[in-house]
């Protein structure tokens, strides 16, 4: 692309350089941004700066925060004692927007992946061990993508909570709502057969 | 969604005011800034803020410039007697990456659209009459996209410049290179058929 002028050519740059933003789209958003008000686009950037700079993560659950605890490890209303465990702020944001979860969290800040270079040291496992430690915590939920990642990473953490006498569970999986028995994979299928579940707790839950 | 971090959920809201953004995209947006060094993301709200305030339009041909007149009208280089005259600046970008045309652009910042409440008035018409009146312009070359609002445009304008004695084109309408013509639509392969070019002129011009 060819540009009469470098202020267009450089904004158009600097989106392109974000995921899944190409030169067109990013174009086309700069010339959304130079008919929107001086003002307006001046919020927007600096928004942006001043998120990058103050945001933190949260000392105990390493969820993003704007102090030094995050608001949910922060809220009284909240069951402290129980923890869910998940890859990313993504999950946490994917869960808190079903409304029906009311324990805290713990972020590992991804998966135990040898391929991808990642071990245990390099997530946030020391301080969950330390959570279970110190804390009176009653339950660890695993919210993990159901892949050998996944399970690598709770069997390595399932043994280092060896003894601690905390009780560890998993989210269920099975037919998704809306699913069609047909065109589920065997293993799913297979899986949901072995954890069925009695008919009561079905329709209570519905 | 639910965010625990009031500087993520102000900067998702942000990005997802652009067009063609939900909350998803600018969500995988902003995680992806909040990976980025600070010095990154402070360079990227910076570059947009100032592309708003410092970007000017060409006084002569409203294209976007870093100056009173853009690179193009202020390049000595190039044709200042041939005008294209296009809809917006994403027209100039497409024809200058072409790096097949060597003239000046005039921009007319729409194309007159009763239905949108569009009139000539509201078009950098008037700018272009004078050009044409006070310039030694020997060409004007319509590209406009090929509808009822273009069509009317370059009628409107053509009556404008009456009398002036400036040679008035519009860019060719045909099969598109690679098109084929079992899909072209009738009007396209009719026009094309009734607008037939000599052959030589073809084969110099592939």
């Amino acid at each position: 692309m060819q540009f009469s002028s470098e202020l267009l050519e450089s904004a158009v740059q600097e989106f392109s350089r974000l995921p899944g933003i190409g030169k067109k789209t990013a174009l086309r958003l700069v010339l959304h941004l130079l008919k929107m008000d001086a003002s307006a686009v001046q919020g927007f950037g600096e928004t942006l700066i001043r998120m990058r700079q103050e945001i933190k993560f949260c000392q105990r659950c390493y969820n993003v925060a704007d102090a030094d605890i995050c608001s949910i490890c922060s809220n009284s209303m909240r069951k402290q004692e129980l923890i869910c465990v998940v890859e990313s702020i993504r999950e946490v944001i994917a869960i808190e927007s079903t409304q029906q979860y009311n324990g805290t969290y713990h972020v590992l800040g991804g998966v135990i992946s040898p391929l991808d270079g990642i071990g245990p040291d390099q997530l946030n496992i020391e301080g969950l061990v330390n959570r279970v430690q110190k804390e009176d915590v009653q339950e660890l939920i695993f919210a993990l993508n159901p892949n050998i990642q996944g399970d690598t990473t709770i069997y390595y953490i399932q043994k280092k909570l060896h003894g601690l006498g905390v009780k560890v569970t998993t989210i269920a999986r099975g037919i998704a709502f809306g699913g069609e028995l047909e065109y589920a994979d065997e293993m799913t299928l297979a899986r949901s057969i072995t954890n069925r579940q009695p008919v009561e707790s079905y329709v209570m839950n519905r």
